[in-house]
């Protein structure tokens, strides 16, 4: 599976607190409600929905963005593959770089593209 | 199928230049390369990917912003469902909107959520 075609490595860098999870742990599961994006400083998180594993994210990615957007439960799981150091966004700190860094709003919506772009070729 | 969970009315109105379309006319063709995304102002719109009509459209719905998003070719095709007014926002008008109205870059990730959890349904 192709990466993503941008990464958020500025927003992850060193010193930045982290969040960690052990190989297994399920980051958040489909239908709960959200509160924060993630994204992955080291290791790899999976994307699944049901059996399926829609996308597999390594350092970087940003996950999680969707239901910030629109205010709606989580339409996916996301677990973590091995060790995995995530930083997390909360919606305010969203708004807020959407408000004032324009370059990051353009960067959401390219991942956003390229996921829906993956998923029309995949049906 | 649904209504997208917002709409672009406050830039299609009354007095807007728009380009006019038939029934049946292409207004884009999959593979076509994009300078503009647009917004209904009167009508409906159909993307279609192959034989498959991924979703269909009506007023103030936004659509084709996917390729100005990543500025790669059209990834499906728009077709005029019936007479259709369409306004044209330029690439340059896009990221003018998104550097200085938040709340443009937020609608238009709602819709590529919406679209995006479509998809996966679809799945």
């Amino acid at each position: 599976m192709a990466d993503a075609p941008v990464d958020f490595k500025l927003l992850a860098g060193a010193g930045v607190p982290t969040r960690d999870f052990k190989a297994g742990d399920v980051i958040f599961k489909q239908g709960d409600p959200a509160q924060e994006l993630f994204i992955i400083q080291s290791g790899e998180v999976e994307i699944r929905l049901g059996n399926r594993v829609l996308e597999r994210l390594s350092r970087y990615s940003i996950f999680g963005e969707m239901a910030l957007v629109d205010a709606v439960p989580r339409s996916a799981t996301a677990v973590a593959v091995g060790d995995v150091k995530l930083v997390s966004v909360s919606e305010k700190q969203f708004l807020f770089l959407i408000s004032n860094t324009p370059y990051f709003a353009l960067n959401v919506m390219r991942v956003m593209a390229w996921r829906l772009r993956m998923a029309n070729s995949a049906l």
